[in-house]
């Protein structure tokens, strides 16, 4: 019997669970996006609230897309440390209700369809792998620059997920033993020297400690200093922001170095905020990677910005819920 | 038409192609040992000499087996960098001749089978994966101490060959930017401080800087110090060894932090000469594990020695040459 026209269409949902905002988008099967939509995370009420606002907020984009949209999937991105494995955030810093959460399986109920979930920075990965500056290649890996360094590694065409859901935390290679204090605990992680945040507290220091810069004004009149600002005063040919934004890409260049030894990706792609920064940055951090890379063999290595924007997790996570729904 | 037992004895063999030695291993499908040999290399020899020795020794060890045994197929690692996915050595310190020398098609023409091919370090990882330290696990990462450091890496089951096949290459992670020379052209890499040969190295130096020790008269009678040496004077308490030691095992668990935060293996397996040292070895890289790691979680991932000494790598290349014949 064939149904025709009436058969029902079907719909993948990808999600991008953010401290702030939730991002929502419906894509169909070759991940082109239907819809797409922004909520307010209201990240003070409890988790059971958080899902059924997103939930609401999703079928409600789904029902705009006409009687015969059929949700197959859903894909969510969450900040971690969490179980990726058993699908459990056990605390978030952004998301501070949320202990011991079972947040796929709640979603799951709430909306009649699997749920596939990871880490915020892995979902962005595969949007950028899938559909964005590595989806030419097999192996690549993935850098966001923002407050930390988020991290995804894709090798042989998968994900790479470890033996409890946590790798490609990168933004937490160790490579100044000894070195500064990152929020994590350990000392000398690439992200207390690279993210966003940390080239601007470096900038600030050296000011505070009285080097001359065209940006002690800026601290004088905000009180702070933002990536942003030293871009722009590198821009200005200032030479502390000169100083700082090298010190970066040296680091940011280290860490691509390591993971050309370790995973051999064909293309190394940077997002987040800190990309704002634009060419300048790149080119930095590519001259840093040929100071100090071995000889022993020529490296063909890709380094280049990513190419979806903030699209990246919700088309990342719709790629998950489309995988999970092929395997089911 | 049923043959009996007059069906040929499929026989699978692990090659280790190394600079002095070659070592043989004939398997049943269960990677059961048969019988094993190993004939002098002759690396000055041209590569079709040294293919052909190699082959007359494999086929005289599989004739020895009863007239019923035949080769199924056959794997072989190889010291790098090669073009393991195109299966050329195009260089190799180690074996001078071999210059753009197709090793598993020459002899795969030889024996009449098909040849897997990969990096000795690999090879020995995917050993130890199988029927080894990590036979339990499904993310492993492994390390041999040497005159350098070889590592393999094995996630969610699979070794991580990457996009020229040249990935774990993990000794040339730089962690002392700026710091020691290596071999291999980068400065500051874990194998310039932690291999067999670096620890060695960083011994002699410090006594020929006027340092005290009882190495002094290992280095005035012998003219060199072994990393054995400076394990056999730690036992007798002397504190330079305690202090290169210590040098050693920081090196190497920083270097088993960042890959805690790249892959997440469940095991990190060590292996090679140095680890005749023994258990002060292990716990001092355990130690500094624990120092340097992270506390945003707690960590479950086991350090271990390996378990299966110089057979790794035969079994691990005749596992290769197992998957291979599985998958024609």
């Amino acid at each position: 019997m064939n149904r025709g026209s009436k058969m029902a269409r079907q719909v993948l949902a990808g999600i991008d669970l953010g401290g702030t905002n939730i991002k929502i988008g419906c894509f169909d099967g070759q991940l082109r996006i239907l819809a797409k939509d922004s909520v307010p995370t209201e990240a003070h009420m409890s988790p059971q609230t958080v899902v059924d606002r997103l939930a609401d907020a999703l079928v409600c984009l789904v029902r705009g897309l006409g009687e015969d949209a059929r949700l197959l999937a859903a894909g969510i991105g969450s900040p971690g440390p969490a179980d990726y494995k058993r699908g459990i955030i056990f605390a978030c810093a952004n998301l501070p209700t949320f202990k011991d959460v079972p947040l796929p399986q709640m979603l799951s109920s709430r909306l009649g369809c699997p749920v596939a979930f990871d880490n915020d920075a892995n979902v962005a990965c595969y949007g950028e792998f899938v559909a964005g500056a590595g989806r030419d290649v097999q192996d690549m890996v993935f850098f966001t620059l923002g407050t930390g360094i988020g991290c995804g590694i894709v090798s042989n065409g998968r994900l790479v997920q470890g033996a409890t859901g946590n790798a490609a935390e990168v933004g937490h290679m160790i490579i100044f033993p000894g070195g500064r204090q990152c929020n994590c605990g350990q000392r000398g992680c690439v992200e207390a020297y690279a993210s966003a945040s940390a080239t601007a507290r470096r900038a600030m220091e050296a000011i505070q400690a009285g080097q001359p810069s065209s940006l002690r004004s800026v601290l004088e009149v905000k009180g702070q200093i933002t990536s942003k600002d030293v871009y722009e005063h590198l821009a200005l040919g200032d030479q502390l922001a000169q100083r700082i934004t090298d010190e970066t890409a040296r680091a940011l260049a280290i860490m691509c170095v390591n993971m050309l030894h370790t995973t051999d990706p064909a293309r190394i792609v940077f997002s987040g905020g800190m990309i704002a920064a634009g060419q300048v940055l790149l080119d930095r951090i590519r001259y840093y990677f040929q100071q100090e890379i071995w000889r022993l063999k020529k490296e063909t290595v890709q380094i280049v910005f990513a190419s979806l924007g903030e699209d990246a997790g919700i088309i990342g996570a719709a790629a998950m819920a489309r995988d999970l729904a092929g395997r089911s």
